[in-house]
């Protein structure tokens, strides 16, 4: 079991990693002081999974309350918000109520904005249980809800009173899931860290064979990277940007075939070969980085097929999600493994050209063997 | 015109007072450097009155995107929130975007909330055009939506990066507004400066002739008090808690009377009244700064009679409202004109029996003449 402290001064908190951070919730919740049982907001299928080690982990403080929401991206709606905001009055929620999200990251984006605009703000208890939740959202304060045009467009920055990353969650994870966070964990060290990219390149056998020490440190690692990067940067006013490379095509990806062909993860993974590959293009990469970024990506998961995705579909939904500011796009680019800068000017016309021909052959830009 | 600083922080921001400051609400919104025109939140009766002054102020953003919401509390809804977010997007909002709310409590709640919350916050500017918007919710950054449980349930802290107070606006609200928007003015007073409390007794007549100087003295000096308080405590931790006082009472005789038969500033009237007879019963407060204080109000304008109102159902609103804490009642009372403080302590028995006194005669704890 490892802690690590994310500093936002008033708002720092800790984060417990670990087979067992659900049992021993109490170790980081009891020194918070609440003065009543949790809320927890959570889905049947992983209340049924892992339930009964967080209420064992809490059980000093008394019965919980228990809100199921829906499984699943559709649930983390305007609807469902409303239906939480009022169980938790029809249970007596007051200010000092405290809510205990476990789940992914549906569960912990709802049940935190819920938690950031019940009475003004109450606090919240994170327990991801998903390797994407434990690794991306649950570091950062970002909460929100989807609305029809697009995904998190409701939300707000409420950062939780502590997180509880159990790795032993990620045992009962379809490896689908397990590849889509791994995505994010490569994204994580390529923008910050070339020795966790060692790492991952050495672990990774290890790492999707699920041993638990290995998921402890990419886990640690990757929100140890987060919470650098958000510690300096709460409000992303411009540092905390770099945390979206490979989101600008990976968003116009999963838009474009509308949130159906892509795990958000895998979407991510085709956004950072695109970037890396258009990085090469204009020169900002050498040759030697972009294959080996490449081939770290390939060996993760496979990717669902770019087949049949039209320029159009993308370049609507990437011009929707990044607005041009004075002629150029603003793109999260690597200049270096580990080293992440916000370009403000890229060509619209020059990406545009150079997305034509990378939809249609995302393999011509690495060399035979790199990508699966 | 006058100009106020709030300060808090990074969060400061300034008050422009004055008759003219819609038209001249460049001065304090230039400094601020948006890059687009604003959207304008308001409802048609207050845009079709003060909306041409506004965008005069305006002109030289180039045309506003102009956002009508219904006229009335119940408009405060998520229904109302959800449909703000969505013409947001329609109109091609993103986060460099930002709201300008014309209106009363209610638009200045629910627009500052759009602005808390859509893409995680934006930035909004808050002109209030009734008295009770210029002296309260103005200041300290509360805004919400209600639901069905109850009024602003739901919200967060977000400050307005500017607010215009018009008091010209002020010419053609009712009465009866006006008068609900002094209420909380003396309140205001009482917990907070004498002088300012004699300044009122001295100037009332000319305030309810709605001279423009008076009207600027008062949300001056009402905002300064507001402001000085929030400063030392923006999310109601502590000192904050003295802006209740009269709303112990008074919320659980509007909630008691289905919100429908006093306007918010009436019930904090007889709120305070309550708890200035309450207090002197308990010994807290001399006969004479009660009887001071109880003339004031009732000077102000008549107050709804409490008849038919039985004790059970403000009994029932003031207990889901003020949770006991192990044994004692929160509540704000005050020690002398110009001296609040928070007793927590109070017996919920010894309140109840009050109540029940007060309810049928309220008069009896006032000299006669000093209540109208």
């Amino acid at each position: 079991m490892k802690t690590l402290d994310v500093n936002l001064g008033a708002r720092s908190y800790t984060i417990l990693v670990g087979g067992r951070a659900l049992t021993r919730a109490a170790a980081v919740v009891e020194p918070l002081g609440f003065e009543t049982a949790p809320i927890i907001i959570t889905n049947r299928t992983v209340f049924e999974l892992h339930g009964g080690s967080l209420l064992d982990g809490l059980k000093r403080f008394g019965p919980s309350a228990i809100v199921e929401i829906g499984d699943g991206e559709r649930f983390k709606s305007h609807q469902t918000l409303f239906k939480l905001y009022r169980e938790m009055l029809r249970i007596r929620a007051d200010r000092r109520s405290w809510i205990l999200s476990l789940g992914g990251g549906v569960v912990g984006d709802i049940a935190g904005f819920a938690a950031a605009t019940f009475m003004r703000g109450i606090r919240f208890v994170n327990a991801p249980t998903t390797l994407l939740a434990q690794v991306d959202s649950s570091v950062g304060g970002k909460v929100g809800i989807n609305v029809p045009e697009g995904k998190n467009l409701v939300g707000a920055f409420h950062q939780p009173s502590a997180v509880l990353s159990d790795v032993s969650t990620l045992g009962t994870l379809p490896d689908r899931e397990l590849g889509a966070g791994l995505f994010e964990v490569v994204k994580t060290a390529a923008i910050w860290s070339e020795p966790f990219v060692g790492y991952l390149e050495r672990s990774l056998p290890r790492i999707l064979e699920r041993k638990a020490n290995a998921l402890e440190h990419v886990v640690v690692e990757a929100c140890r990277v987060k919470a650098e990067v958000v510690s300096k940067d709460e409000r992303e006013q411009s540092l905390r940007m770099i945390l979206n490379f490979g989101h600008t095509v990976g968003h116009a990806l999963e838009a474009a075939t509308a949130y159906r062909r892509f795990k958000h993860g895998e979407a991510v993974g085709w956004g950072m070969l695109a970037a890396l590959a258009f990085g090469r293009t204009l020169g900002r990469m050498d040759d030697r980085s972009v294959a080996r970024l490449g081939r770290l990506i390939s060996r993760v998961a496979p990717l669902p097929s770019l087949r049949g995705i039209g320029i159009e579909g993308v370049w609507t939904a990437l011009c929707r999600d990044k607005k041009f500011r004075s002629g150029g796009i603003r793109m999260a680019m690597l200049s270096a493994i580990g080293r992440c800068e916000i370009v403000t000017d890229v060509d619209p016309d020059e990406l545009r050209r150079f997305l034509v021909s990378f939809l249609a052959s995302p393999g011509a830009y690495f060399a035979p063997g790199d990508l699966r």
